[in-house]
């Protein structure tokens, strides 16, 4: 029954996506003689913990009661009190936990207490299905630097657009609104700025059920995005950060400066564009967890290049456009040989009717 | 009970792939009190029909007995005794039929005759499964043009080969190995002449049970294969075909015509290349009612655009290449509008490891 209750554990807490960033997802159920009598999770970022929750939620005195958390409980002060704590006062008496807490102000010591208190703990149950849902949190927490989600939407054969450039759509109705899903689930969403040019996208989030904008970021080494693009113009709790160089005009700088909710980042140049590995530490510095790419082609390119990508996102279209001048996902120069090639790993298909989606990793595991 | 025989008559008849052709593959068993008591199926081109094998095999007197075929037994005498009169005086009771023979000179009138000795005579088990295991038979014998199956290989950013054209190998040993697979299984195999002045593959059929060549099929507009060329040099019982155009230099179409086995195809121009249509046309004139494309990019293109193909087979490696100028797998000149694109329908998803396969087909449903 462990893994059932872990499940569910795991469903929960999948309620907080898109809230809680920087900090992970977390799941509780709480079970007392063989049935379910507390649930919660980790709602919003600064709000209660997950523990805190089901413990709230509870019917019946959870005294001799099993808790299962798909993190370990914290035992440090953050925005609240220690959940261990918690758990010892209310004479939990036993807690199964599905990963422990990679964060160096847990990492262990929160398990440490609830056995020093006589609390029995099982650890590792659903521990690869956690790592999955909390990948975000897993990387940030890492390297301080945004997971970075590649999404690319092609045709069959490896097409973005015709080859006088019309690419509405692709892909079809199910995997666009998907793309939400994705916008919603991250804290950061990228492209340069021949999309805002070409497309002039809004890069909002729009879901049936609301949904969360990202903050817009765009990739811009010579600053040339037009003043009267809908990023520049929007109506959005998020900001719109313009990453530029020094070649940069600067009047245009102080003109963007002055737009509400726009940022612009002067960062150091590399073959004559911005510097990428700079701009994830910068926007890592800014608490962005997550930042979905998504495109155009060059920019595509680049993050591969630079190894920022963890992850991969690809559309795939049963259509055939045809033609050698039509642009592909990745462009950019390319690599030269096939033993340069970035290799995917655990990939996973999924349908959008007649769409395909593939999701795949550039390394074999998140440590 | 139905359903389990034609699945077993089905599995038997594809035991005849890459033999029967241009003929169907067809499989029978013979069933007497719920038990098996006979199977057999269509072997090679010429020989006995599946009724007639499975006839031969049975252990016990036939008579009485059901018996489950693939396709409706003919009624004619062709290179065999039409299947109904042995059915008949076998005294065969009852015939469980998957699909119609479409081929004219049946056509229903074997279902007649059988009726009209009084047989009971079922139609329609597993039609749809009988119907995909004879596309090309069913596509052949309505059109006299070989069923066409463009086969493309890519990185999930669609790349067919690196910018400085490394293309070996894009995909797993699997993947490479199933493509002999499919060669196997076609009786026509085409390239471009850029494929040979390129890669000089041999195309033939490489199973570690042997496998059956195609005829390979160049096509070479302005006749620049090289004489030393694998496939003009090759220990194959197939022929190659070399289609050009009156653009080719005569006293080299002289000396290609004096290679054994090899055959030139001077074909009508159609935008200063070798009429596709006029050549598939040809082909079926020779019987061959399969074609397997291969590439490259521009004859890919080709292809699409005069509406040749009727299913695709994509393999997808899980690499990134990029570049904007790496070679993609369906290029020549490309279609202007989405509104233009080939729709694929019926979408077949299968791994060879981690390399993926999608099947699909141009058309929504075989005719």
């Amino acid at each position: 029954m462990d893994n059932v209750y872990m499940k569910r554990a795991l469903d929960l807490s999948l309620n907080g996506i898109g809230k809680t960033s920087p900090n992970p997802l977390v799941g509780a159920v709480i079970v007392k003689d063989g049935k379910i009598i507390g649930e919660g999770y980790h709602e919003y970022y600064g709000g209660p913990h997950a523990e805190v929750n089901a413990i709230k939620s509870a019917k019946e005195d959870v005294e001799g009661a099993t808790i299962y958390v798909t993190l370990e409980p914290c035992s440090h002060y953050g925005k609240t009190p220690p959940c261990v704590d918690l758990l010892v006062s209310k004479k939990i008496s036993k807690v199964v936990i599905s990963m422990i807490d990679p964060n160096p102000k847990v990492a262990g010591k929160g398990i440490e207490i609830l056995r020093k208190n006589g609390i029995e703990v099982v650890i590792g149950i659903l521990e690869k299905e956690a790592r999955k849902v909390n990948e975000i949190f897993l990387k940030y927490i890492r390297d301080k630097k945004p997971f970075c989600i590649l999404k690319t939407a092609m045709t069959i054969d490896g097409k973005i657009a015709t080859k006088t450039g019309e690419s509405m759509w692709i892909t079809n109705e199910k995997s666009r609104s998907y793309v939400h899903e994705l916008r919603n689930q991250v804290s950061g969403i990228m492209v340069g700025v021949n999309t805002i040019i070409s497309d002039n996208p809004s890069l909002t989030t729009r879901l049936e059920h609301g949904g969360i904008d990202a903050t817009r970021i765009i990739v811009d080494s010579s600053l040339r995005i037009p003043l009267k693009s809908k990023v520049l113009n929007i109506n959005s709790p998020k900001n719109t950060i313009i990453a530029t160089t020094k070649n940069a005009d600067s009047k245009k700088i102080e003109k963007l400066k002055n737009i509400e909710g726009v940022e612009v980042v002067v960062a150091p140049m590399k073959e004559y564009r911005v510097d990428l590995k700079y701009l994830f530490d910068y926007l890592g510095q800014k608490c962005i967890d997550s930042v979905l790419v998504e495109g155009g082609s060059t920019l595509n390119f680049s993050v591969v290049k630079e190894c920022l990508v963890d992850k991969v996102i690809t559309f795939l279209a049963p259509k055939i456009i045809g033609g050698k001048d039509a642009k592909t996902s990745i462009g950019g120069d390319g690599f030269e040989r096939l033993t340069d090639a970035v290799i995917l790993h655990d990939i996973q298909i999924s349908n959008f009717d007649e769409d395909i989606m593939i999701e795949a990793y550039t390394r074999e595991e998140m440590s």
